[in-house]
């Protein structure tokens, strides 16, 4: 196989999962769906098992580096890189490319989100080698998600016709839809939802981005000036909060010609809310998804997430999402679950950082 | 004022109150209205105020005999008589009865559970007199509730007219009624709930009992005969666990004649679910029961109650009980309240009476 760097984007700091999820403790470092492991090492986990730790690379935030260092024994610290300020995938990735374009410029990186469910892990693979070839031949390559309802939170991306074994050019990346747009898209079946992961070589999204985002290539090659060097960590603290915040949609893909699209179906979610995690997650007869040993009297399609010696009683109730944890507890009415958001604020407003 | 002894009956278990309540900690130890302070203590407190601590007698169990010592800092210790079993209320008179005929023989005793809600004290008070007025001229004297709903959990008392001031004859006791009867209670006027409240002298309330109840006199006059001697311990333990568990209502009310009733208006409550705790509570303009800094985002007629340090959000979600504990969290639709139970029965079972 063509050298790879799996890049882990692993720098958000979600607050639809309050009260489980926290500043220090986001979305990526929890287990929301009960199934063993956080979301972060199960991305890592799930990479091909011929790629070897010293490949992975995380780019997260300094309020986290540590937790995710702990949580990802396997890969050298150093492959864990803080940034001072989150400023959006564009600069994140270019970071990370300047880092891979030092030793293996022709390298291709498996750009994904840490915080992104995928059940099936073979077929996922698959998509992964298949990603890489399409990548080593310098196009820019994106993971399309094949829709299963007319989601109106995700961009989509127009596909031409198949162009080789499992690979389709774009013909266009599209903002989030309305709803009835969506169903023309899904109906259609040849859009497919835009996944946030992508390969590329480091080479190619940074001659890139030298093209379309001057600015922040030119902030990204001061930086990499001094990587390796003692004056890394203080470069980027100077510079990289001041290069312009973009994603790597907006900045790059949506303006690019040549994308590729690789259409997958291998069980992902975004895991926006409590109300995904719920359904991702194991449930009982009832529709629970809850400890064994809680008590369930009438109680139907609840998301119960506590620490492990709490005992839980539900009486009655139905599409509640119930979370738990040593200061703070959330009720929420499972479909208000991207309500949550609307509680980190008010915590917020009052001062309450210590909650958040 | 007649000499007077108020009996608190402070034995009781009620597991409706979950996890809130556990068997150390029943109801009567609890402030589930948020009123400041624990229903025992609202209940010795709302007694006359001339009434002397050393004339309160409490009558409670061995497991929480230390937490109501320290619940009622002002009561003598001594005063505080712990049950080796429950036996029902009639054996729990009976004793307290004994204790005072030994100094106090027309002493009139006031008899109240520790774990009923009165929200008027000043007309509590002025019931009281006149009970104690009553009570002293040697009859058995009982407070009935103006009924202010067809409720069928109640037993029920039919009055004559009123013979005195503020004091009815007693016709008869009839048992919980179905909703259609006690509608016909409600609307004939002279029917109220029995309250389980009563005022008798000592000597009054153990001449009824030797005539009615002759196993469970001679029982208690033995124990009577080392009251106030090393024995009295050993004595209770011996022969207490074996009197007959007979209520006070059916083993000597309603049978005997020339009971009175005072019927009172005073805002009584049983507290007898959690659905009632929330009526008895203050609430925001939603009608949560909740802590000022809850955030409540489109919520309504939740009862929440959780230790001080724990910030909650409601979202979506309406007439729920909410009750979090260091161990256990119960969440209930209010109208299940009654149900709570059910969740206290299945720990049973499975034998974590840890947590009951």
């Amino acid at each position: 196989m063509h050298q790879v760097f799996a890049v882990i984007m692993a720098g958000g700091v979600g607050a639809r999962f309050w009260p489980a999820s926290r500043t220090r403790r986001p979305k990526q470092l929890l287990d929301i769906t009960d199934s063993g492991e956080t979301m972060i090492a199960a991305t890592v986990a799930r990479l091909p098992a011929d790629l070897p730790p010293e490949r992975v690379l995380v780019i997260t935030s300094e309020a986290i580096r540590d937790a995710v260092i702990a949580e990802l024994p396997r890969v050298p610290p150093q492959n864990i890189i803080a940034e001072p300020a989150g400023r959006n995938t564009a600069p994140c990735i270019g970071l990370a490319a300047m880092h891979v374009r030092r030793t293996h410029p022709e390298a291709v990186m498996a750009v994904m989100p840490a915080d992104h469910l995928i059940a099936d892990v073979p077929a996922f693979r698959t998509a992964f080698d298949t990603g890489v070839r399409a990548a080593a031949a310098g196009r820019l390559v994106t993971f399309g998600i094949r829709p299963t309802s007319p989601e109106t939170g995700f961009g989509y991306i127009e596909l031409n016709d198949e162009s080789e074994e499992g690979v389709c050019d774009v013909r266009r990346f599209v903002e989030k839809p309305s709803r009835e747009v969506a169903q023309q898209y899904l109906e259609s079946g040849n859009f497919v939802w835009n996944s946030g992961m992508f390969f590329f070589t480091a080479q190619a999204i940074l001659t890139e981005m030298q093209a379309r985002l001057p600015a922040l290539y030119e902030g990204l090659e001061t930086i990499a000036a001094s990587l390796g060097t003692p004056a890394e960590s203080a470069a980027l603290r100077q510079h990289f909060p001041r290069l312009p915040a973009i994603s790597i949609d907006y900045g790059i893909m949506e303006g690019a010609t040549g994308i590729q699209c690789i259409p997958v179906d291998f069980g992902w979610s975004d895991m926006g809310s409590f109300e995904a995690a719920w359904e991702l997650s194991p449930k009982d007869a009832q529709g629970n998804a809850r400890a064994d040993d809680h008590i369930v009297v009438d109680a139907e399609d609840c998301l119960v997430r506590v620490p492990k010696d709490k005992m839980v009683a539900l009486i009655g109730v139905e599409n509640l999402v119930i979370v738990d944890t040593e200061d703070a507890l959330l009720i929420c009415r499972k479909d208000r679950s991207q309500d949550v958001r609307l509680a980190v604020d008010a915590l917020k407003q009052r001062g309450r950082n210590d909650l958040c």
